[in-house]
């Protein structure tokens, strides 16, 4: 059976290692590229290179940048007493867009799972620790995610901060704004059943 | 608002170009390149650099190849006498895929759209009609599209082609193999009675 030009196929599965895109995806992506868009393609092409040689962690708060030091860590308008510990630089951006977090952040990239080799280091929890010891941190907010790993992230993060006496909180887990009963998860309403707040006694 | 770095947000941009890629896939892939696979994102660079520098198109069926002449033109095994058009090279391999057709190529690379620029000349319409000047074809297929466009375009060229002394056909479109009437949508079922074909007298 015939297929596309070695070059053509090359970029085809090339295309397929990025998230979300199967084989029909990334035929189309190859073709549109090369009928109608080469400029595209090599803007892309220098837009990875500059991205994959440049662009390292924070050496604050392991978020992505190429500047050593992030925005966030660099802005004086930060407040030092709030530390935010998020999984992934995404949630970072998702918080920093709600503009409700006043504080900074330290990004783990990953959640604790042995199984894929990330284990405490690999995630910089010694480097976090460093940073409360040092930093006048008052409060440290847990925001990994509502998963085992996330929750197993958050409790071994909390009880080596708990010895360096630093206030530790968790993020809310619920129903979310909006959100219907009828129509969420069994999991978030049992979730938010067990973590509901008395409203006066 | 804090959004990523430069070069992060340079990467998101050029992967948003990307068909069917919107702001939170292009954020996702960026992130996944660059904190889970820097080597795929070099690797797929490279494959973008070399695709759009090296791919050109078959000087005989205009498909996209970098060899100056497509495997399928190149091949001897393949009927010369029957000349298919499509508009796209996706449709080329489409055809192959199915196996049942033995004969040549000719891609256009769109079809008549006017206010897109796109004219006969564009779509080498006139390479096109020299072949069939000078190659033994006997039959030329037309397989455009149905739509607008594509119909234009294969009224056109079977009104030119038919003037060399060649014989014309248009694929059939119809219900596909399997497709219960009850989901068939109403343009395919109107054109699918307009088309019918007497089984016996």
């Amino acid at each position: 059976m015939a297929t596309f030009s070695p070059l053509v196929e090359q970029l085809i599965q090339a295309l397929r290692r990025l998230p979300g895109v199967g084989p029909k995806g990334a035929q189309r992506m190859a073709l549109h590229l090369l009928e109608r868009d080469r400029d595209g393609a090599r803007r892309l092409a220098a837009a990875l290179v500059d991205a994959a040689e440049r662009v390292a962690r924070c050496r604050h708060c392991r978020t992505l940048t190429e500047a050593g030091e992030c925005a966030l860590c660099a802005s004086p308008r930060r407040d030092p007493r709030l530390l935010c510990v998020v999984e992934t630089a995404a949630d970072l951006i998702a918080i920093e867009a709600s503009g409700s977090y006043p504080g900074r952040y330290f990004v783990l990239h990953g959640r604790l799972s042995p199984l894929d080799g990330l284990g405490p280091a690999e995630l910089g929890i010694d480097q976090l620790l460093r940073r409360l010891a040092v930093e006048p941190v008052e409060e440290l907010i847990l925001a990994t995610n509502l998963t085992v790993e996330g929750e197993a992230t958050a409790q071994f993060i909390s009880e080596h901060a708990a010895t360096l006496g630093v206030a530790v909180s968790r993020i809310a887990h619920g129903v979310p704004l909006g959100g219907e009963l009828e129509f969420v998860d069994g999991g978030t309403l049992s979730h938010a059943f067990a973590s509901r707040r008395r409203m006066f006694r």
